[in-house]
């Protein structure tokens, strides 16, 4: 590339797999991005693009003309061309549907009508749907004339005479069964059927709960109008049960090929926002002050109690968070669940309190010390158990997405709790004073 | 239950479908569950059986004599009743063995001998095979006529005459193509097989990359000896990418249905690590006990800086933990990474630094701490950075699960070198002494 020979390059990646491609622009420089997918344009096929991460397809899509992009769409099932210009500038974004055949055009532009992951945008429009009384051999004959007929699909819908779907049928049935047998006698009449308006997370619940491998996909009158399918699925359930560790320690989107610019800006906003809670915690040790001038033992163990009680309340949090994502924790088990975690902080801060506080007492020859060190960590360890699920559960409950904001509450909570607990007995067992 | 009316509760529950009898068993009580599972063994079907949480799973199947579960395993694919064979206790293992049908045995058996996670245990047996000379309607025939095959199956696998899978045809593409045509014309060579011990981890990227629906597992021969299919994978995506959230906090399994037993010593394990690395944090802050006496602002402020690094630390190692389990942080790439983080963590460490040095200069009137915090915390946002990729890519490199001890060590790392860098800096700059 970095002589121009765009032929050389051409032929070295020409016997690749396109998923192998779209792993080269993922390990290539991002200034090379361009150029590479200028040099092997033909090779871009509507498979390459779709393995692409989000930000480096931004990269390759911003370095073809839009006829290019508008040619790569149209080969592109509904769903995979809604994900790639939906990401365009507007500017683009219209110049490439300037660009497409006017079927394609109008597909995309009433997806790009859905909300933003929704069932809209994932479904694709092109399905087999077939009338109730066809029989096997019907359907088989059907399917070999219409040669325009798309190629994916798992199952075959079956409507009634306002489109709305009855059943479903896999294919492997039809292929098992005689040809005089009816679609209807084949088909299972129990179906999930996903609303157009269904949150992609919700919709990926239900592919998982039911083990589907496609679903129908019906409007606000209950009319057959797309298919979503389970390799569409798969990136979804990735990307949100991912998602949930990125959130938590606030890294953003936390993919690594995010600008830069970018990144920092998602970091540094919870940056801040940690420095606030650690103010809260820094004003209460200034409220000690005069106990760790008479006492710096204080200040050096300080840290350990606040620490441990982070780290549990981590723990409870992790735990929270995904049960709340999987809906295995809903309004009815809540409390059995707080009951759950208390139990579990009692055992752990018992083993944790004695282990520390036994060490303090040797180490610095005082048993009060060690005392007052050990409940201290007991106190903390439950209250951060508590905060553990308390939290998560409310933000939930408020319809915020738990896994963003909780985990600045529950440290604020445990390293302001830590201090006062530790701080405080200090003081009430006459240790030091204020 | 209570009344142990089991008539009524079994009519209760025999409407439900098959996952919402799961979901109603992961809601009650652990000690209804036993008793619920008696009431409705017969609604007990296989279709609920692999809904269910494993934890809850083990109490109904506790719950159950051998000659039910053995019934119930026959009905499972092998593949669904090796999850539940292989979670029970060795005796009950041979009680159900001991009652299966013979070929079931067998295959169970056989599945058993391959490693935990591995594909031999993922797979299933049941798949359809045919050789190369068949044509589509030959094909067709042999499904209508071997009632014995199972309809679980979304693609054919054509075989050579050793058995070794040779191309594979959607079931779409031969409802589309007459039935004088031959399978070879219409099969997709280029396939992807699996090994039986490749991992379940590796499967599901192979999955999620080439977007598969099924795919041949093969002997060490190259022989096909079954098939995973996508419903499989998509469990195991959904648990791979919720696990590192756990593991990172150190919350073992993490699921809300684990015993409470099981949880504490899993948690405690963590809690005591984090213990030790606090111990080192106290120790650093040991060192400056004579600063702190003469300057008691310097406790007030150093949570601060081990806070904001650490949370910087989690913010960087949860982006590394996830591009390593995604595969997008290689060998290849990882110096760009680094020198990205490094770029992210400069301007991240330059803004908080900003703003914590000007308010501590301001609050405690003294040009000088807010110069010495300032830098302290710009120190230790860089060290976190980099910490934060070094330390999970070297863990896999050494072939250990970065999500699991990244934390441990990142946190020592943060937290030591905040106390050490800002008491370091403030004895240094002269505002206190040794």
């Amino acid at each position: 590339l970095d002589e121009g020979d765009d032929e050389a390059v051409y032929d070295l990646v020409e016997p690749l797999h396109p998923a192998d491609i779209a792993d080269l622009f993922e390990l290539v420089e991002r200034e090379y991005r361009g150029p590479l997918a200028r040099a092997i344009t033909d090779l871009l096929g509507a498979d390459v693009l779709t393995e692409l991460n989000d930000y480096v397809r931004d990269d390759v899509i911003d370095a073809l003309p839009a006829a290019q992009v508008a040619e790569l769409a149209g080969q592109l099932e509904t769903d995979d061309a809604v994900a790639i210009i939906e990401e365009m500038e507007e500017a683009d974004q219209r110049a490439v549907l300037a660009e497409l055949e006017p079927a394609d055009r109008a597909a995309i532009v009433d997806a790009l009508s859905f909300p933003e992951e929704s069932a809209g945008r994932l479904m694709q429009r092109d399905l087999v749907a077939v009338p109730e009384h066809m029989n096997v051999g019907q359907l088989i004959d059907y399917l070999r004339e219409h040669a325009d007929l798309t190629t994916e699909f798992w199952e075959i819908f079956i409507v009634d005479p306002q489109h709305r779907p009855v059943g479903t049928c896999q294919l492997s049935w039809i292929l098992r069964t005689p040809r005089h047998i009816a679609l209807a006698d084949v088909m299972k009449r129990d179906q999930t059927l996903i609303p157009t308006d269904m949150d992609q997370e919700e919709v990926a619940l239900r592919f998982q709960k039911y083990a589907l491998i496609s679903a129908a996909v019906i409007d606000g009158a209950g009319r057959l109008v797309g298919q979503i399918t389970v390799d569409d699925i798969i990136h979804i359930v990735q990307e949100e049960a991912g998602e949930d560790i990125l959130r938590m320690s606030g890294a953003g989107d936390g993919d690594i090929n995010e600008p830069i610019r970018q990144s920092y800006s998602s970091r540094v906003r919870w940056l801040i926002a940690n420095l606030g809670t650690a103010l809260v915690a820094s004003s209460i040790i200034a409220l000690f002050g005069g106990a760790i001038e008479q006492l710096v033992a204080l200040a050096v163990l300080m840290p350990i109690v606040a620490s441990v009680g982070g780290n549990a309340g981590t723990q409870t949090m992790a735990v929270a968070v995904r049960a709340l994502a999987m809906n295995q924790l809903t309004q009815s088990n809540t409390r059995r669940i707080i009951a759950r975690e208390l139990r579990i902080a009692v055992l752990n801060g018992a083993t944790v309190a004695v282990l520390t506080g036994a060490g303090t007492a040797l180490v610095f020859a005082d048993a009060m010390l060690g005392g007052v060190i050990a409940l201290a960590i007991l106190v903390n360890i439950i209250i951060a158990g508590m905060a553990g699920v308390i939290v998560p559960v409310t933000l939930d409950r408020l319809e915020q997405d738990p896994a963003v904001a909780s985990s600045v509450f529950v440290t604020m909570i445990t390293d302001s709790m830590g201090f006062l607990a530790f701080l405080g007995l200090a003081v009430a067992s006459g240790l030091a004073s204020f």
